[in-house]
């Protein structure tokens, strides 16, 4: 997808390097949850930041008079997951991914360091969660990580490669769709949790 | 500072984007706080990570059978501080700053995006401080946000320009050097908070 300026966004641009299927409407989402924790910052509820895209930096320029001019770089693979921050004394650490299958969730959309990250985080006591669009059913989810891991074990067990929709539908939590907060995860938060 | 390999570390790259002064030895102590950071994630006992550095993006070129090279890129000024993570069911948030300053820290080392965003993680219930090393003296300080904030509204007040050294030693925490934890600042965490 091109913007009206001609220049790919930045999540298209990591999808093609990363060579991921289902990242193309993955701005939406990312988009959606930047507005989100911008609102919550705004209304004083909570300080959660998407971390910046990892780049490997190997040439600069250095223009007189004008900004360091990065000339060379690469994108690298995050070893965590994208967003975290505080909320209500609590740690609260996700990822989020959009997908356009209608039927399952790829697993091949996460990687195994990230499933790592979040058992620490869980043993740690953080608070610990998948934002899941369907963008098909145009539906997200919240899918806690101690659920993510149940399936990826299974991934690992029986060669597992996806969690049905149905069983997302079951097993994670609705995030309706609202105005100001378009992926209002700390609702379900407060549900879960609070 | 150039490396072996001839290329240049992000870390004076990025100073000399930001005209601070102060950062031409940063390097060691970002090294430091990672190294012992890796330490915590190895050990099992915190979930602390520097997050990337804010790029922006405006060219990319994907070669074909090859990775996607950014061509045109540019450095933005972080709007939090630069490691956060989880420990003993709390949130950490840090900023890491190296003066080459004898007799005090500048103030002019801190954002005021840094400072706000400081008051939240405390409001919100997070453990948020500022680590500080004095190049000359090679000495590393632990100083709490809350003593920090204090320093920076004498700032707004009467003109304040920097911490003296004197009050530094006197009301932050001096983090001892350690082999394996170049600059343990969960003990001092541990001694303040648990």
């Amino acid at each position: 997808m091109n913007y009206p300026n001609g220049k790919r966004s930045l999540s298209n641009i990591k999808s093609k390097t990363t060579n991921q299927t289902f990242s193309n409407r993955g701005m939406t989402l990312e988009e959606d949850i930047n507005q989100t924790n911008q609102y919550y910052l705004d209304m004083d509820l909570a300080i959660i930041h998407k971390k910046p895209t990892p780049i490997q930096i190997v040439k600069v320029n250095y223009p007189k008079r004008s900004a360091a001019v990065i000339t060379e770089a690469y994108f690298k693979q995050a070893s965590t997951t994208d967003y975290n921050g505080l909320y209500r004394n609590h740690y609260v650490d996700f990822e989020a991914k959009e997908t356009k299958n209608k039927h399952s969730f790829p697993l091949a959309n996460v990687h195994e360091h990230q499933i790592h990250h979040m058992e620490s985080i869980i043993k740690h006591g953080g608070i610990c969660f998948m934002i899941i669009r369907f963008a098909h059913h145009d539906e997200t989810y919240l899918l806690e990580a101690k659920e993510l891991l149940a399936f990826w074990y299974e991934k690992e067990a029986d060669g597992r490669k996806s969690i049905p929709y149905t069983q997302i539908k079951q097993r994670g939590h609705f995030i309706p769709f609202k105005y100001q907060t378009r992926v209002d995860y700390l609702s379900i938060i407060d549900q879960l949790y609070f």
